[in-house]
């Protein structure tokens, strides 16, 4: 009988944010899988590290670019497609085997998570469980004191990817925003929000719940470039005390 | 000294979806606060079953209403206004004592969680410390086996009080969303839905993670009537495989 696929929600960073149920997969199964940058030791895996069973096997999937690449040039596509198919035939096979494997994800699996793309390809063929995870981006808006939405606040959860203009006016209809991929798109960010009247609640947040944490007001920072990962809040409405 | 305000995320409702510094919370700390309606254990108290410590003494905060009432009532407002300033009061007493308390919030505590009256009322005066919790949504996506956003996709979360022309434009603008508070919204929502071309893609949830869970395609549910804290996931675009 084959084994069943795990995918497991290791949270933002912090090990001690990872849940119950993740740590028991974890101690429990023979085989861990993860993605890792070429020469890094894998940001999921590192959240795991001294979780696992000493004994489990490890298989190590090691992105084929290092840089960060335009997603809709089609020969990044044709890579990418081709390294999730070989990392997904790996996984199949130790599940064929009968092994049960655990494939290790940042925040939250089914949220923007990387374990998707292996995911999506396994499981109409094998049995699987998905243990979801805190997410980064509530690890910023907690560690930041901010509460990001109450009542019926409105929040929309935008790539910083987006053109200048489509960002102000999705900001502009939101009570609160969360702006990913903040990296090289800070000045555009900066000038969406400024166009959207935004500027003064808008709180950037560096390596959240991991070492080195920056939390700053958007409006302080003045670094010239900035991480791909970091990330801006934009809190809701607030309770006027 | 005054003591220690934790504002504890307890998850979704199955408590093995606590995170491990939370459970390592509810251990050690000698006071615990919670909301709960008339007659009903409280959602979060629940979650916390047997992960207490046996002498923790507990401060039982009981919503003034037992029905759903519009919140731009004013009469509401100055009610539930009262009922947090005098909840906000006893945890206060609790702390001014020397005491940490643990408010246990269900879901994310800085994502529409109620404790956030009370960290708002308590965040100046008290030293604090905020843990995260999983989300309903979370275990929504994940218990219905659906990726909710890949690559760049823009995340809408919307309340499903929303007018029905609001629902519709703004599901029209998004690559996935999240409508919560489905209630008595229902018929609203799936005229929306309709309207914005997604009925199809639409997955109706209700008690996500607990026991009775309903997972069900939007468009196969026939019930005339379903709860308040029910959600209806649109997930954003997948993989083609």
């Amino acid at each position: 009988m084959s084994g069943t696929l795990y995918t497991v929600g290791m949270g933002p960073g912090d090990p001690a944010l990872v849940t119950l149920k993740a740590a028991e997969v974890l101690r429990a199964v023979p085989v861990i899988a993860y993605f890792a940058k070429r020469g890094r030791t894998g940001h999921a895996r590192g959240i795991a590290e001294g979780m696992i069973a000493p004994a489990a096997r490890e298989l190590r999937f090691e992105y084929p670019f290092t840089t960060e690449i335009a997603h809709d040039d089609p020969a990044y596509r044709a890579a990418i497609d081709d390294f999730y198919d070989r990392s997904a035939a790996t996984v199949a096979a130790a599940l064929d085997a009968g092994s049960d494997v655990a494939v290790l994800c940042e925040g939250d699996p089914f949220f923007y998570g990387s374990a998707m793309y292996l995911f999506d390809r396994l499981r109409t063929a094998y049995r699987h469980e998905t243990i979801p995870g805190i997410t980064g981006m509530s690890a910023c808006w907690t560690n930041a004191g901010q509460p990001i939405v109450h009542g019926d606040d409105v929040l929309t959860i935008l790539p910083g990817t987006l053109s200048e203009a489509e960002l102000a006016a999705r900001l502009r209809q939101s009570d609160a925003a969360v702006i990913m991929k903040v990296g090289r798109n800070l000045a555009k960010i900066r000038a969406a929000l400024v166009t959207a009247g935004l500027l003064d609640r808008a709180i950037y947040v560096e390596r959240g719940s991991m070492d080195g944490e920056v939390i700053i007001a958007l409006r302080d920072l003045v670094a010239p470039s900035v991480p791909y990962f970091s990330m801006i809040l934009v809190p809701g409405r607030q309770e006027v005390r």
